[in-house]
């Protein structure tokens, strides 16, 4: 039994103990939890009790997006050592699946995810990890940093499926927390300049204290013609669509150059009308993104380095024990939060 | 003046003559015109005067699938001669346009594409072309596979966009001329088996004469649920989408693999709901396709190598002087049609 | 203790009992041998006791090409059952290393492969291997040509590294056993046509059996020229160099067309002089290969589909009991003798 | 007739009248130069009077790194007027070659290339130029900045053929003005860190002067070693070579990761022997660099975006009546010089 964020049911969250996975494998990492992130999902099976066809149908702890502490080694981990500083990548593959042979071991089905029903989170004071998940975080780095990894690595996939070229230009759909992060990849992966477009005032501030990432706010500009403005005529080399929206759909396929990229990002709630013959006429590429792979490490790379801080992203947090507090304030859905974060009480 | 095939108006054709372009420029050859296909496009501008925002306002030569002997070469013309028989790239781009600088001559938004308003096609016993955009044809290939290459590197482009592995598994939605041509490239491109669905038994037929080609009866099977069977549930490598109607592109996100690819062909009149978070799901790629790049001479070598064979689609061959016979036969389109053709009268 | 074919030390074979692992892990299969290729890696640890670094420094059992039948399987395998034809793949790599989850678990340092030092191969009528590793054979595929799918995978990188378009011309140099393999798979891959160059009149001819390989004998003609004259002065657009020898790797570099690609399949015993200035010149990519990833289920589809026929290359098959005089062949190296194999007794 | 730095052969420049081409083509713009960089190849055609197959055997105008002023624009140029500040591709291909129109304009053979014998280059006042080739400076970006577009578009080219990924970990080999150029474009290009290597401790100060770049001290460390280090072992997912130099080949071949990627930038005067079973052991991707092509435009979008910044590379400038003085100053090749420019005289 552990102490943990349970949500019972949608709406109604405990801090209670709850029996949780304790076995460590030969080739597993037990980690005391420091820091973990609230992130919208977390806040959705809160809100709503599920997302799409997954159900929360019994008592499931949240959580997913953490950095901890590395307190026990399973007998077969040569390469991580008790004291080690690490975050956890939420997904286990089964590794030996077609998907994860190939590389692509986010979209293996048998997928096990983090605070996705019926598994738990890692809200909780201590977890089990395969040691293969678990990424050592450089000393500078700050746990609140590392439970960031796990967002950022969205936008890390995204960034690293558009195969951005040195110099391209890119527009992001959608200022939101995922908007944000793409955009920081897309910049650290070799964009001369990200635009960002919202209808929010207050998220595109958040964004534009970045060099380089400049703010459209939607009803003033048009963010197709103030990508084509600034490319003599040509477009963005990539669009990432982040906002999930029909308007926000169309402005991509319209502000993308000929031969560009579309990222799709953003998750429509119903099935969207896409202009395929206006995707055609520019014989524009579409990329989709789930979740993330092998973007850890070029994550933690990124943050090592300096070149990207996600530090002023990291808007307030709350301990252990308010954590329904911070759920709270997530739902609140401010304009200008971009990161809750939960912070445990490591003895 | 010279004779030509002219669409007067929607609905009108004549052959009379009409002014033409003769001057022959310096990287320009004079091509007589011995065999020219008819394409959807010119049958659907003879019936509906327009496509898309291409509408024909004056009088217009149709045809834009030819192939013909050199009768006359421009001054800096060295690599072809008088006597060659070839077969011509319809569109011609500005080559020093950011497009063209970049491989993609086929978006470049000034090509001058034969036969799509204002651009006169090739219906006419002589015209003039870039030499660049010229292509000798294997003495073994006739004039009338010659006049295939068009239509098939349409096929090829999108097999080529699929960046297709040796060993994939492909569904083509839409057994119509492209779809079969889409077929025939993906085989020739790498594909171990391509299964073909559609809604109407004849066209069907015509595809399953091809050895590797599978034909799937909508209705009385699932293409989905086919392909998934033949790869233990894997799903289709690539989906080549060439319907271009809201069941078959929803067929195409449920029937392609995980990590798999979608090529959209086929042009919907209208923006089609798509399933973005489905193709998210599996993190698949999409590509779009706009008539080809760099294609001809690739569609050339695998005609004369004997890898593909076109022949078994030509299904009919009218004289020039009963071009207008022609194209009401295609206007039929009779589901065993898959290519009717046009003899000129080389004298 | 099980029967086996056993290098004792260089130059010495036997066959005789060992004792092998036996042990069925839950996510194993057991398989009953049916037959078995000889490499020209089984034949060089025969008569050098080593590869490189690899060296037999106790008795070893040879062979790792092979199919045959699922005699028993572990409890958490689902997807394959007892009686199952099969082939396996005999490298095993640590499917949670960071090469394997990107996708390139051949080159994990921690493979273990099948009759590499100190890994005993599958030369003996059982052995257990992972599910993951173990490939369906279609019910028309000969165990045979099952054994084939091995080396015939080593062309499938090959083709797959060089990442072929349809319509391709591709030049192999050096006929052997794995020059054929890939100008096979080059050809399925996408190829119009593939040049196969080598000293040997007698390898060009059994390469020159199938369509579209096009040998060219050095010393009569030259393999550059050839290539340049069959496209028009390009030069071949991959070129496959299988050889490991200096000169053949000065044509291949001669033969590749501007932004063209070479793949260095075979081996030089010692670092070669690579002329750099002329490869930048052209500005030319070039792979690499190391056996194979992700590859098996490919070459059997090929297989099964008929587009690649591996069966004339089954030179001859030895029994079991002869598999000492089979290897004594394989020593010979006839110019003919592309694949020798044994097959083994199952009652 | 107009004034030119002209190298009359081997060892003797003068600066003296000489005859341009002058005629402005429909498609050409006229730019009074500003700027000019003295590069590598102009310093060895003045010591040597000769690169490879490329003979000075007549008097010829020197420089290719040019910026200025468009004075006067064809008949058919739109996008550009009087009074531009630009900066020109000295490479003018004939964009309807084969190679041109798949986008590998740089490795057409027709290309026609400034100071390249026998093709003039631009040190003299005005030049003529398509305006395809030319392009437009950002107001705050100077001549001096626009006149290293040129050696910048290699590092670019370089980090494009790499296609690196967000967060990659980059070796530069070889601190000379193009490794310098190529760590800043792998760095903008989307790596975490770049480590460059060095025999001199001088050029290793003038790149480790920038954020992220690591210098490498040969001799006193291993670079392949330090690479590891900083990896864990894995290696560097991308080597630019860019010395040249037998052991910095192999020290490329060391230090790349597993399923990692070279980059031959540097130019060994002789083959050298390159060790291709290591580069198969580890299944490398290798690729080469020809200049450059569809690069200004991302070049002059980084230096636009503060991203790079290449004035501290800009070592000394000289007036255009002491350019022979400009040129003996780069002979004499001191560690810590840069760019040596020459600021002509704009009346």
């Amino acid at each position: 039994m552990a102490k943990a964020l349970v949500l019972e049911k949608a709406g109604r969250l405990a801090l209670r103990d709850i029996e949780m996975a304790e076995t460590l494998g030969p080739e597993d990492v037990r980690v005391a939890i420091d820091t973990v992130g609230v992130c919208g999902s977390d806040v959705h099976y809160y809100t709503h009790g599920k997302i799409g066809p997954f159900v929360v149908n019994a008592p499931m702890v949240l959580g997913h997006e953490a950095a901890g502490v590395i307190t026990e080694v399973g007998s077969d981990v040569t390469d991580m050592g008790v004291g080690d500083r690490v975050c956890m990548e939420p997904g286990i593959p089964n590794t030996r699946s077609k998907a994860a042979k190939l590389g692509a071991y986010n979209v293996d089905p048998s997928v096990q995810f983090w605070a996705t029903p019926p598994v738990h989170g890692c809200l909780t004071p201590s977890v089990v990890h395969p040691a293969a998940f678990t990424y050592r975080l450089p000393d500078h780095i700050s746990f609140a940093e590392g439970a960031m990894v796990e967002p950022f690595a969205i936008g890390m996939q995204a960034a690293t499926k558009a195969q951005l070229k040195p110099g391209d230009v890119a527009l992001v759909t959608g200022a939101g927390p995922i908007g944000i992060m793409v955009a920081l990849a897309a910049l650290a992966g070799g964009c001369a300049k990200v635009y960002i477009s919202d209808l929010v005032e207050e998220k595109l501030s958040v964004a534009a204290q970045y060099d380089n990432i400049e703010p459209v706010l939607i009803g003033r500009d048009d963010p197709s013609a103030v990508v084509r403005d600034a490319t003599e005529g040509w477009g963005a080399d990539v669009v990432f669509e982040c906002a999930g929206a029909a308007t926000s759909i169309q402005t991509a396929l319209d502000a993308v150059a000929p031969a560009g990229c579309v990222v799709w990002v953003g998750m429509p709630v119903d099935p969207v009308p896409v202009d395929i013959v206006l995707a055609q006429s520019k014989e524009i590429r579409m990329e989709t993104v789930f979740r993330y792979a092998n973007m850890y490490d070029r994550a933690i790379a990124l943050l090592g380095s300096g070149k990207v801080d996600v530090k002023p992203l990291i808007t307030e947090t709350f301990d252990f024990e308010n954590s329904i507090e911070a759920f709270d304030r997530a739902v609140e859905a401010r304009p200008t939060d971009v990161k809750i974060q939960i912070r445990l009480d490591r003895a």
